[in-house]
This record gives structure tokens, sequence and C-alpha cells, in this order.
């Protein structure tokens, strides 16, 4: 815990501040490689961390920067005896505030510092995957450093393997709970993939699965995806995962105006049976402000009745099937068998799965699997790092 | 059920085709009412629910367009005995489809139908909604037509009060659990909102609360919030709401420029205690591809500090308190005083809520709340929907 900062995580002091200087508006500092940081004294002002700005069990700002008449200016900033910085807010407003260097640097947002926080993911096509990251359940159960290693292979490659599973259900919930609470859905919270009688979707027959995301009919689909082997003797039934982003950029690079429409043009996924119906409009490709692919939503069986103009229509189908074309092509495609006691553990708004058809009178085969959302993987991983 | 689509949802047959023409990529439908309108070969292959087409237990789509070499062209088109459009692909795919004309209406994509098919909610300052819609508790216990009318009213307003609530805990989760499962957050699927010894959170103080959304630190917050008031003896503690949709409006008419700060720039929330450090980064103001408002987070007690370029500072917090001087308008603010027996209802991600100031010594204040996720409240209208 960082107290100066009423902060949980520790920011280390990695950086000395090594001058300051400051006008009313701005304080700029100078720490001792070289990196300069410039601060508004808004922002100083806001993120004050003393008690009176921020309420000392809860740790949430009280501060009103509302409640303060303009301008909020700077009148003295200087460096104390613990490095720190300490500035003084000058008028009606008069206030001291200190703040600890090594959040300060945590949050300079100069332009060479921002894109440093940034984690990008490590896009892969099937020769840069030719083994999965792979963790024993052992380890991960027992070491907080192999839980660390396992959940940042999570976040980057999107998808990891976890060997060394006991053969029984239960085993894959308490694995996903070691991280976070279980997500449920409309299917529950730990479901088996199974070939059922009655089945309400087409992963509980014995059908071939188009790689597909699963429950894109939501407006949060789940995220990371656990799914244990328990029993595979069935011929078939292989598994196939495709790094989506990494398809979403070659469709990207082969033609911007495909990429734009399914970037762009909200389509409906929906899922109905006897106690649901939920449908949900977003486009194949999700982005971000600058325009990152962060989601993928692709699954042919749920996708509802496109709702396009129809002189949009035969562009957008031209779209879609250049991304499933892209999709389909060996390149990018990681094949495995699963095993009883291997567990795929993947991010499921990312890595799109699918299933070769198989024979279920040549043998059982039987998945426990359960959802998780990612923010309680970043979480897990941040309070691991508090005691790190 | 509308058995020849395959679609749970019944399709009404609100309308008759009165004449067919067609060439090999489109078919054109001239309506009883004297509307028209037009679906391509593609749409039209992909949505066919002929039992090769659509699976007939999982309802969901087998057909895989892909497999199908192009061009899919239209042979033939006319409409049957029981006012079915019929349509014959030509080629090496040749296929016969048929079309419930009730369920073709309803996916007309002309530039007149498609619009109606879009809800637009209704927006509201403090003198338009003197009264909150109030439904009684019993009734919507206990009768199908009130739990309807209640939940299009939620969609719509975005808050509604329930009365007759029996006073006693878990209530207000069996409410919500006649529309769909509740949502589990950090803080639990149900929490008791008192002041607490030792808070983890603004919320269970004795403080004021400005007005805010709650949970905006999770890439999906909750949507609808229940809070039942069991007790409210102290002094103090009333209850404003904000329609954070019209106050996202009026800051567009004011200022676009601010508006589209707020809209494009995501800043962080943050929750943390000893158990989470959950982050996310979103724009206050959420819009969809058509630019329309569709989400608000706005929390000044876990709002992160702004990861902004420092010449973009000033800006952003101009417009940050450019809206957040609009939510304090009175002409914006509905106040009431939540009496023992009441739950208010609303749509976490549109309406903001706020808390006066209360002394706990004068009396208890306990509230039961939890959360409900917004499609299962579309979910259940469109299972009521079924029966009607």
């Amino acid at each position: 815990m960082n107290s100066m900062m009423k902060d949980l995580a520790p920011y280390p002091a990695t950086h000395r501040i090594v001058a300051v200087r400051h006008d009313a508006r701005q304080v700029h500092i100078a720490w001792d490689d070289g990196c300069e940081s410039t601060f508004h004294a808004l922002w100083l002002r806001d993120n004050c961390a003393c008690d009176a700005c921020r309420h000392p069990q809860t740790l949430e700002r009280t501060f009103l920067l509302i409640d303060h008449p303009e301008p909020i200016e700077i009148s003295a900033a200087s460096v104390d005896i613990e490095g720190a910085l300490q500035a003084v807010f000058a008028g009606s407003n008069v206030h001291q505030s200190r703040y600890d260097a090594g959040w300060l640097r945590q949050h300079c947002a100069s332009d060479a510092s921002r894109p440093e926080r940034q984690a990008a993911p490590t896009l892969w096509a099937a020769a840069q995957l030719l083994e999965l990251p792979t963790f024993h359940h052992p380890d991960i159960m027992q070491d907080d450093a192999t839980l660390a290693s396992w959940l940042r292979a999570l976040l980057e490659v999107g998808v990891t393997l976890v060997d060394l599973m006991p053969n029984v259900p239960g085993t894959v919930p308490a694995l996903a709970e070691r991280v976070g609470p279980l997500r449920s859905t409309s299917f529950g919270a730990i479901f088996e993939v199974d070939s059922k009688p009655d089945p309400n979707n087409s992963a509980y027959t014995a059908l071939g699965l188009e790689l597909h995301t699963d429950i894109p009919n939501v407006p949060y689909p789940p995220s990371i995806q656990f799914l244990h082997c328990l029993r595979n003797e069935a011929q078939g039934g292989g598994s196939i995962l495709v790094d989506g982003f990494r398809v979403a950029e070659e469709l990207r690079r082969e033609s911007p105006g495909d990429f734009r429409r399914l970037a762009s043009e909200p389509i409906e996924f929906r899922f109905h049976d006897a106690q649901a119906d939920l449908r949900h409009r977003a486009p194949v490709i999700g982005v971000d402000q600058g325009d990152r692919v962060t989601e993928v939503r692709f699954n042919n069986w749920i996708r509802g009745a496109l709702d396009l103009a129809p002189d949009r229509v035969e562009a957008y189908y031209g779209a879609l099937l250049h991304f499933w074309r892209l999709l389909r092509e060996p390149r990018f495609q990681v094949r495995l068998r699963l095993e009883p006691g291997h567990a795929i553990v993947f991010d499921n708004r990312r890595v799109l799965h699918g299933r070769e058809v198989f024979d279920p009178a040549t043998g059982g085969r039987l998945l426990q699997g359960c959802y998780l959302d990612r923010e309680w993987v970043e979480s897990r991983l941040r309070l691991l790092a508090r005691r790190g």
C-alpha cells in the first residue's frame, strides 16, 4: 500500500525527482533518468490524497472539484525530504498537497510514458503457436508466481493449456475461482459439453462446430472460457483455435473496406429457448477509440437476420465471407485433441474455437466448462503485485 | 412459435403480400398497405429455415453460406396458398425456401420500416417526471400484464417506483428474479446500504453522495438497480435522480465540443479494496454507431487519475465540469424520500442517483439492493409476448 496516495497498489520509487519548476497552471518535473513530466494544476488538485480529499477508510475521493471556484492555481512546488512533490494551491482555495514520486512517475502522461503502460497482445498464426503456453494445475493452485505467469500468458497470448488436472468434475470451476468469481450465463455458471438428447444449443450436439465465439448475443460476452476434458474416447471431436485479433488484422491489411464494414456495422446475435430470448447488436469486430481491435463476435448459428438497407446487404456479406474465409485458412488454425486431465483456457472475446464432428457411437466425450470475466484476471494480477 | 421460421417468437400476420417480382439478386414484395420490401438473394438464402438449414431442435442456423459457391441466384419467387413467400435458388445450389409473411414484414429493411423497430427512450427533466411511474408489488408478482407494463416503463423512462413491498429482507431479490437472474458484482449479488463501521465504499457511510452511476469501473456496469427501503428514520438521506441521457443531450446542445470530449476520451474508473482492484477505461458518455447516447458513467469518488497528454487536461476538465454543473441543476433533478415499503428501480447505465447526507444518530436507514442486467428485461418482455 502506498499510504501517502491512499492507494493499495505499491508504486515503487523507480526514479528520483531532480528538479521542479512551476507556473500557476502547471508543474514540470525532471527525473534522474532525463525523463520529464508535466502535471496540470487541476489534475494535481483533483488527485490530492490528504485526509480531507480522500476518505481514510474507503480510500475514495471525497474532494469535489466542482465546489472549488476557479481558477485553481499553484503558488509553490518543491521536493520534500522523502522525495515527494509538495504543491501549494493559492487564492481562496489555499491547500497543500503531497504526491509520492513513484506514483507520479507511474502517472507521467508524456508521449513517451503513456504508451509504455498499454500492453499490446502478442498476435499469432499457427506457425507462432506450435505449442500452447502450458501450466501445471497443481502449481497454479499452490504457487502465486505460477498463477501470475499463467494469467499474464492468458492476457498476452489469449490461450493457455492447463495439464495435470484431476479428472473429476468441479476441478475447473475451482481453478477459475482461484482468479475471481464465475460468470453466470443463460447456460448457468458451470456447464457440461456433451451430446444431449434435447439440445437447446449446437454445442450440445455431436455436430461439427464452425469456428465461433460464445454468447455474442449479450452486451458483454464472457471473456475467459475454461474447458476441462473429463472424457474423450469418441472418434473425431478435435479442437481448433484461431486468434481472432490476428485474422482481423489480416482482413484490415487485405481490405480496409471490408474491415471497416465489420468494425462499424452492428449486426444482431440471438439465442432463444424456453427460458430466454437474448438479442444484442454489435459489430463483428470491436475496436477502441484508437481503432485497435478489442473484440471479435462471430457465431454462424446464432447470427440473426441482418437488418441492413437492401443496397448494403451484398457488400456486408462480402466482408463477412472474406473474414470467414480467412478464419478457415489452415495457416491461422491451431489444432489439438483435448485429452482427459487437460483444460484449455482462452479469451472468448479474442480467440475463436471450433470442433470437428464426432461420432458418439464410438465413445464418450465430456467437457466441463465455466467462464470468468477478464477484469478479474487483471484484478488478480494487481492483488498479486501488492505482495511482490 | 412461428414454426415455418423455426422462431419461438410469434410474428403475427399483420399484412398480406399482394405482389412479388424478382431478378437473380433480389425479391421485391408489395404489401396490402402499399409498403414495399426488398430482400437480397444472399439474405434470403442465409435465412432459410428448412430442416436442412436450421436445426429442428436447437432452432439454430446450420446452413453455412461459406460452403456454397457463388453466385447465389433466385430463379423463381411466388406467394403460396398460406400467404408465404416461396423462393427457388438456381444453379449448382438449387434449393427451395419458404418465408412466413409476418416474419418477412417484421424484417423489412426499407428506410420507412427500420426506424419503426428502434424504440427511443423518453428523456425527462424534473418537470416531465412529477411522479415516478408507480407499480404495486403484489400486481407485478401475480399479473403478467402488470409485469410487462412495469418493464416497458423501465426501458422507456429509465426509472420506476414499486410500492406495497413487504417490509422484509429478500423481497427485492425475489422481485428482480421475476425478471431474470441477479447480476453479481464485487459487492455480492445482494447488498445492504447502511452506515457501516469499516466501509469499503462511500455508499456504506453516512456521507452525502454526489450524483453518480454505480460500478463504472468494469467493462459492463450493471444496468437495472433495485433499492428497497426497509427503514428510514434518520434525518436527511433524501434521494435524487437525474436522467443522464437528458443531461448529455443538453450538454451536446450547449457545447458540441464538450459533448464530443466526454463521448470520445476514455477515462479510468477504479475500485479497490482487500479483495479486488477493478479498473476500466471508458468515455463518460457512451454513444452508438449513430451517435445516440447509450450510456453514462459518472462517479467522482472512484474516478481514476486522468491519463491525458498535458495539453488536453484543461479542456477535458472543462467538459467534465460543464456536464457536472448541468447534473446539479435543479431543473433536471427529481427528489424523493424513500419510505419503508418502497423500492426505486432504475437503469444505472442511464439514470444517476444521489443521496443527501444523513445523521445516523437520529435513526436508522437501511436499504436492500440488487442488480439485474438490462438484457433480461428485454428477454422477459419477449417471453411475455410469446403468450400474448
